[in-house]
């Protein structure tokens, strides 16, 4: 099987390279090619095992590469939290830190090494601030490519010795723009091949790679059903986000859901252009929106534009965009480790903003729950208080 | 329904506590009261959906506990990595760093929470380096009931901050008998309900919540019928080996296997009571061993003693126990990092007893990778080589 081209959705230009689509960065957009929807006709939900190669059929790649590439990524867990409000509805925290490198990245990687492979790469790149390094370093060795991540001193000291476990090279430049430039001077000079957003403005990570997003939605679709109302997640180029937006699209189009989830985008205040975007009149307007983005704990989010990408799954899920104050959202990530689960603090702006959801509106709000609050102890500075009895133990 | 006493299977005694059994202590063994084997009959292992509440009717506490406090653990993926050796066969990994904190220990504190519920308990407490304070931390949390860790300073930072995401409140003595004592003290002193091993001899962990490692049996048997020739399992307590045992025995007496793999017990050579048990002659001797143990990288393992559980599952299914040095498990620790794999040293040292194995014997070999390398982020300390071209780019 060939690997089909990518197109972009904005512009309908044929894709030369994976950095995203020239002639729409040329008008100060970052759109970002794929490839064609997949037709679900006769997919059985209900048989689905979960994880992107649940269904090879729906992915631009080969499924001989299952084997070559998995790491038994996907079928995550659905874990229901208490909220509030008076509206009723039940919310919902689909944990992705039980896949194999603890975060949602293993879905697009899985896929993206096995677009390397068939491309006859036998380098990959990736420019991260440290889940998508890890996941890309972890099945680059799986399949026996060398993976070289490019990231900045902000990496949590955990994301870099998960890096280097998994064989990666890791350099570091000092800001985004360095980490991303010296990504797109390796692609051009080495032609090596890249998993991730390194483009300016940011289109979005490898089209090929985001198909694998897709098994979210059919996960979602399999375990809810149309009972779910929205589907919230945290946003930065918006590779998970379009994907899930993908996976609805076509599980819609095969009939297999007769209503789909509103889609809501989670963002961290100090860093909100989707909001920013979507506050704005016109396409044409949000397309081109700019913010000026401050330090957050949420390190995995930020930047400073939207990704059309992102924008185009609003737009079609009747989607919005909420930004979630850093207290706000650090009250929510103690608030689910009180719950039992410890996630990182990108999660938790997620889970903040569906919580805010499922108040105001009621439903049933699944939120994504990005990866394992393992990956950045950092931000767990307070133990619990101490409980009375204690005192009563003398050593 | 009410929960089923524990009876000794050494000696028949009924249990008046969780400390172990008191009549085998006083003659110097560590045995550990266990619930009724389920009956299995009727169930169908293709259907089983993994995890213990998978099955509840084969846990000895009420199903109806799952909501309140599961948190999606369990159903593991197996990864299939390549040895050598002339005897063909096949070394996969079962790796239980994808359930919910990041270790197999959620399968048994998840059932271990649920019992707590049924006997009324508001604080749960456990004695942990680590890896089982975490999952406890987590699962009371699920629960809503309090929960206290006695650790040891030598906890890894990553695991202290898990500990403190998740609410509970750590309590830290200078080594493993004060840690113990301290629990055995707030046992005895306030009634909290402990959900691991706190006695000396060790016996082994609640034998309720050990309860929940039988799953890892049905979905081995699940996913490698009677194929499966070996399970590797590193002990410590033997609590995760134990529960294997039983799993299996209930498989068979079901006739849902008729032929069941051998057991292989995996060891740091710093601390191998099972190995040098096993080189001993009668079972009274055995179940005596003593041994000086040392440190190592692989923190969650070791003992001076083995503990008669594990004993017992080595005697039932034809078991090894092999003492693997820290060159060889650290060696092996690259190796699977190489191969898309971060786990914890003590998984490593499961991996390579089963590398040694099924070089030797050839079958299908199947070692448990107890946990996420995130946990311990200190054993890795080298990155990878830098590659030639990087030369090439200026910053």
């Amino acid at each position: 099987m060939p690997i089909p081209p990518l197109t972009c959705p904005r512009c309908g230009t044929t894709a030369e390279d994976l950095s995203g689509c020239a002639a729409c960065r040329a008008q100060g957009v970052g759109a970002n090619p794929v490839p064609p929807l997949a037709d679900l006709t006769g997919f059985r939900l209900a048989d689905f095992p979960g994880g992107p190669w649940g269904l090879p059929a729906a992915l631009p790649v080969p499924g001989e590469y299952a084997a070559a590439v998995g790491l038994g990524e996907g079928g995550t867990p659905n874990v229901r939290i208490p909220h509030g409000g008076s509206a009723g509805g039940e919310l919902w925290v689909k944990y992705e830190g039980g896949n194999p490198t603890g975060s949602h990245k293993d879905r697009a990687m899985t896929v993206g090494v096995a677009a390397a492979l068939a491309a006859g790469a036998d380098t990959v790149v990736a420019a991260s601030s440290g889940n998508a390094g890890a996941a890309a370093a972890a099945y680059a060795a799986r399949a026996g490519l060398r993976c070289v991540v490019f990231t900045t001193p902000k990496v949590p000291e955990t994301l870099r010795a998960q890096i280097d476990a998994l064989g990666a090279v890791r350099v570091v430049r000092e800001d985004f723009a360095a980490r991303n430039a010296a990504m797109r001077a390796a692609v051009g000079r080495f032609g090596w091949y890249p998993l991730t957003s390194f483009a300016a403005p940011p289109a979005g990570g490898n089209g090929y790679a985001n198909e694998g997003y897709k098994s979210v939605a059919y996960e979602i679709a399999r375990d809810f059903g149309e009972r779910v109302t929205a589907v919230v997640v945290p946003v930065s180029r918006a590779d998970l986000l379009s994907g899930i937006a993908r996976g609805f699209r076509e599980l819609r189009s095969a009939g297999l859901l007769a209503r789909t989830p509103r889609l809501v985008a989670a963002e961290a205040s100090a860093a909100a252009p989707y909001a920013a975007a979507l506050a704005r009149s016109g396409r044409a307007e949000q397309e081109r929106t700019t913010v000026v983005d401050g330090p957050s704990p949420a390190f995995s989010l930020g930047g400073q534009r939207p990704t059309w990408q992102g924008l185009d799954a609003l737009w079609r899920f009747d989607g919005a965009a909420l930004a979630v104050p850093t207290g706000e959202f650090m009250a929510e990530h103690r608030r689910l480790g009180a719950r039992g689960l410890f996630v990182e603090p990108s999660s938790a702006v997620a889970v903040a903003a569906a919580r805010r959801w499922a108040d105001a509106r009621g439903g049933t709000v699944v939120a994504i729950g990005t990866a394992t609050g393992l990956k950045d102890t950092a931000s767990v500075r307070a133990p619990a208080a101490p409980v009375p009895e204690l005192a009563e133990l003398t050593d």
